[in-house]
């Protein structure tokens, strides 16, 4: 955490200082904003978070509901939310906070006495190595919560509107959208629209797209209990296959909570689950019959819900009809484009990922940064990972009730798609903002198109041991990590090629006035121990002097953490003779492999969709 | 982190339920109180944030200042220190906050030209395996806003009543404090006052008191800088011995701020620093002399004084003459009974022990359970340890201020210390609440009478991988860690003895109608892998049912953590044919160690000093 930059101030340093562009919050909706986000949920907030931290795009974000939400929905968080979180700096407080998925057991029918469940596996619920974080639960209640402070503390001060109905978009010069507040009309005038508005999504709805699946037909309930039970895996998540139907057990933050998901009943054709009257006895009686020899004891029932298992999706995630040139200014994000069955535990974390790929593309251009076409590759990106989730997704509710699956089989399945249940499975082809794998064999471990994967490593400067991957804050900024060849003369020459040259995209894309690492931040890591290295041979790019007092960064140069064994150059796979540059997205994805020397490439990538400053 | 135990609650689960009890915060100070703490720095922050744990106990605690602290003043943070800020909830914010010191470096003059330093050596700070937390620095302000925050999310929503000045104290049957406030005067009651008003005490004078010490008559100098320098360890705590003087530099939170230790004059017998007239403008050229060839350009000072080198303490803490038998009721802490040099990081950390080490004893006396007799202890055990920190660090200054040490021999003293600089190297003698060493050998790594070293486990019922350590909350409980032998008959021996027998702590001290573990917090670790251990098997007291639902508490079994290699059974040398009780303070001392059999020695501890329920 750096703070103090600009002067020292007292207090918490999270609590950013109010920009003089940041408009204070009224009562009514402002008349016209950069982008109006239609729905506080998950996909909203990340997107208000990430948006708020421009003061100079002005940002509403407005919902339907009074308030925000107390408790229920979703709570499952996978390793990769956990990195995002970490990049809006709140994913320490989740992980004090949160219940900790560590093991996964597996529940059937004993062979002798049918009408008993009996364990027969346990498997580490997330393997070793895949990401820093580990796989979490909590209210998303909480997560909202974080959220709403990050965009309190920010330099805009974002604060939600509460209490607004959506009444119609219209797209005109720009996007015309009413909304009900109170029984009187609102009306704002908007650049761009984002609508994270749930399932039933009117924004999606005014663009005139559906979401297009099946259903499974098949009744689920789900509860939150405080219960008394003996059952013993009552802490752990577990799947139980029954006689009498299958169950899958989350416990919750707090050491006491518990979720059931109870499979309830089969649906006719055409039926609704609503017109089935099911009620929370309904559920509790069934988990009872489920978990039988064990006892299941209800003393409180904080939440609880049914719904029918269903995987639909969306063609495409904005208003431009496919094969149409213009350019999107109305956007879906989350339930409105893609919903699931909440077992996969995905529904929640791939909304936000939605829009944590969105955000810094608004943001870049709108700040202009980035030409327009920048905003086609939101879509591309995210609908085609989507419908990977929900063939993936659908695959498994499909096993997860059906009577007849081998639990063996059962249980290979859930190990094999490990990667996609913690986030990381996310694979983007290459486009404008992606590059062609030319130069993959550099560093195999950071797959260009996929998340760029944190590994251990210290800083020089201080011999503090830190994740690398921890310097990817969600600020805008591309991250330039520079790996060191067998001698540290492409390193040089990289630094030279950047600080220098009129190709540079440092040079090219960032604002006079501002700090040399605004657009683009640099950092190395060398192949020595840190005591081996030396401050003073850095090039000045590595040790930039910033702000308004041109104080140095010291945070930008690494060595291996040859402490903990694990030497990063090893675990990603880093050629040791000539090193690499890996590119890395706002949002925390690869966008390119390339030589250190390859600085016709990478100036060839940044122009293909970014504008001279 | 456990909540939702007594029914769910939306919202921040640190900010607890307030208590029907507390008493809403006025403007006037209450009349009539339990405990009135004079001095709202670390002692009396400390203690404030245990006392308001517990409701039923009327608190109060005023503060000179008309509102809290901004910057400045003391700044290191010791392991020992982030442990018990673990116990308070607030170490993962500190952690992500403040400035990690992992290594330390050692300058002094180059051999050839003696007006340059050079570096000559680099250590660890702190070594390996000394505790889970490293040590850090962090400014004292931003310490006591955690304080702060945890006291006003407190069951007490205790909050401070600034700008009162003590007049007197006079002890009658109760203690009678005048103070003053906008002009007027305001008197409390109080059973006990703890005075924590710094080196200058008002209340340590009202109880006829002095500090005794001496002054080795050098001035130094403290700054803190935002600065640009080419000196290359300026993010390292540096010790640099130069021809011109000793400068230590000490780098701060934020990734920018430094803070600088300058040797200036020496000072005549009878001289004070104040007559000296050392202005900011000779510390920093003080400063960039001693760092010669080293530039040092500073850009903002947010804060500096200059002091004298002093080590003074109390011989007595508390208002009760040696040899008279009646039990004290005025008590003095940190600043109040000892004055350090701060360079040996002790002052803060040190102060903050004090009234950790008070504050349970105060509430176990005023809620009934312990005899006043527990607070003689106090004195006791702090005024000894601190006697020790006085001669360690009266020598450590002046091996700073001296001219002709070897460098090498500095460096050894200092590796030599750490475990002292780390604060963890206190050690109370046997009394009332420390047992006799007999037993010792069944667990040679918790030593008694020094603080609790915490070792990885993992919890069975959830495979949570935790610091055994981090069980030991800062809510005056009593731990007792069970270790398991080679066969479990032992241990279940114990529970048994624990839950059924009329000589049992657990039946004698714990009020009818409170939880099971609400005195005695019960913990077992085996030795088999959290796999191979059932929990059903488990005696009911490791599982027991609390709260107003009645539900199972599912955290106080554990299994060796045997993923990272390190078992806690060889770390700490536990026993492994007969296992060992271990048992804890609520400040996190470890008062004894027993086998696990020893049911007469653990009656007879307790019996000592509490006082049936």
């Amino acid at each position: 955490m750096q703070f103090h930059q600009n002067g020292f101030r007292p207090g918490d340093p999270r609590v950013e200082d109010a920009s003089p562009l940041a408009a204070p919050h009224t009562e009514a909706v402002p008349a016209e904003v950069d982008v109006l986000i239609v729905g506080c949920g998950p996909a909203g907030l990340t997107l208000a978070a990430q948006l708020a931290a421009f003061p100079d795009i002005r940002t509403c974000i407005v919902e339907q509901k009074d308030g925000p939400l107390q408790l229920g929905q979703a709570d499952g968080i996978a390793c990769r939310t956990m990195e995002m979180f970490e990049a809006f700096g709140f994913a320490g407080r989740v992980l004090e906070e949160a219940c900790w998925i560590n093991e996964v057991t597996f529940w059937k029918p004993d062979a002798r006495e049918p009408a008993k469940v009996v364990r027969h596996g346990r498997v580490q619920d997330t393997e070793d190595g895949l990401s820093e974080f580990p796989h979490v639960v909590l209210n998303q209640a909480r997560v909202h919560d974080f959220y709403l402070e990050r965009m309190r503390h920010s330099p805009s001060r974002l604060e939600p509107h509460y209490g607004r109905r959506l009444v119609d978009v219209k797209i005109d010069d720009a996007v015309m959208v009413r909304l009900e507040h109170a029984g009187r009309e609102e009306t704002v005038r908007a650049r761009y629209v984002v609508g994270c508005d749930g399932a039933r999504s009117a924004v999606r709805k005014s663009i005139g797209r559906h979401l297009v699946g099946d259903s499974a037909n098949q009744a689920w309930g789900v509860m939150d209990l405080l219960a008394v039970t003996d059952f013993p895996d009552i802490r752990y998540k577990s799947a139980v296959q029954s006689a009498e139907g299958n169950l899958l057990v989350i416990p919750r933050e707090g050491g006491y909570l518990v979720r059931l998901y109870v499979e309830m009943d089969k649906l006719g054709e055409e039926e609704r689950v609503a017109d089935r009257g099911i009620t929370v006895e309904h559920l509790i009686a069934k988990a009872r019959r489920i978990l039988h020899p064990y006892t299941l004891e209800v003393k409180e029932v904080p939440w609880w819900s049914v719904y029918e298992i269903g995987q639909r999706i969306c063609d495409k995630y904005d208003d431009v009809p496919a094969g149409e040139a213009r350019q999107p200014r109305v956007f879906i994000a989350g339930d409105a484009c893609h919903t699931h069955s909440p077992k996969a535990g995905q529904g929640m974390n791939f909304s936000m990922q939605d829009t944590f790929n969105l955000g810094w593309k608004l943001a870049a251009v709108l700040r202009g940064q980035a030409a327009p076409a920048l905003l086609d590759t939101y879509s591309a990106e995210r609908q085609v990972v989507a419908q990977q989730l929900i063939d993936f997704d659908r695959e498994w509710a499909k096993m997860f009730s059906e009577r007849d699956v081998d639990p063996k089989e059962f249980q290979r399945y859930f190990e094999q798609h490990g990667r996609f249940t913690a986030g990381v499975g996310t694979h983007y082809r290459p486009s404008l903002v992606t590059g062609e794998a030319t130069h993959q064999q550099l560093a195999t471990g950071f797959v260009i198109g996929t998340r760029f994967h944190s590994a251990p490593v210290v800083r020089i400067t201080d011999a503090k041991p830190v994740q690398l991957g921890h310097a990817g804050k969600a600020d805008g900024r591309w991250r330039l990590y520079a790996f060191a060849g067998q001698d540290a003369a492409s390193l040089h020459g990289l630094c030279r090629f950047l600080a220098e040259s009129s190709d540079s995209p440092v040079r090219k894309y960032t604002p006079a006035g501002q700090d040399v690492d605004a657009i683009f931040d640099l950092r190395a890591i060398f192949q020595q121990d840190h005591r081996e290295l030396a401050i003073e041979a850095m090039p000045a790019l590595l040790l930039p002097r910033k702000g308004r007092h041109g104080l140095h960064d010291y945070e930008k140069v690494f060595a291996p953490d040859s402490k903990n064994g694990a030497d990063i150059f090893d675990l990603r796979g880093v050629d040791r003779k000539q090193g690499a540059l890996v590119v890395v997205r706002p949002d925390q994805y690869v966008a390119h492999v390339l030589p250190l020397a390859a600085q016709r490439e990478l100036a060839a990538f940044f122009a293909g969709f970014m504008l001279p400053a």
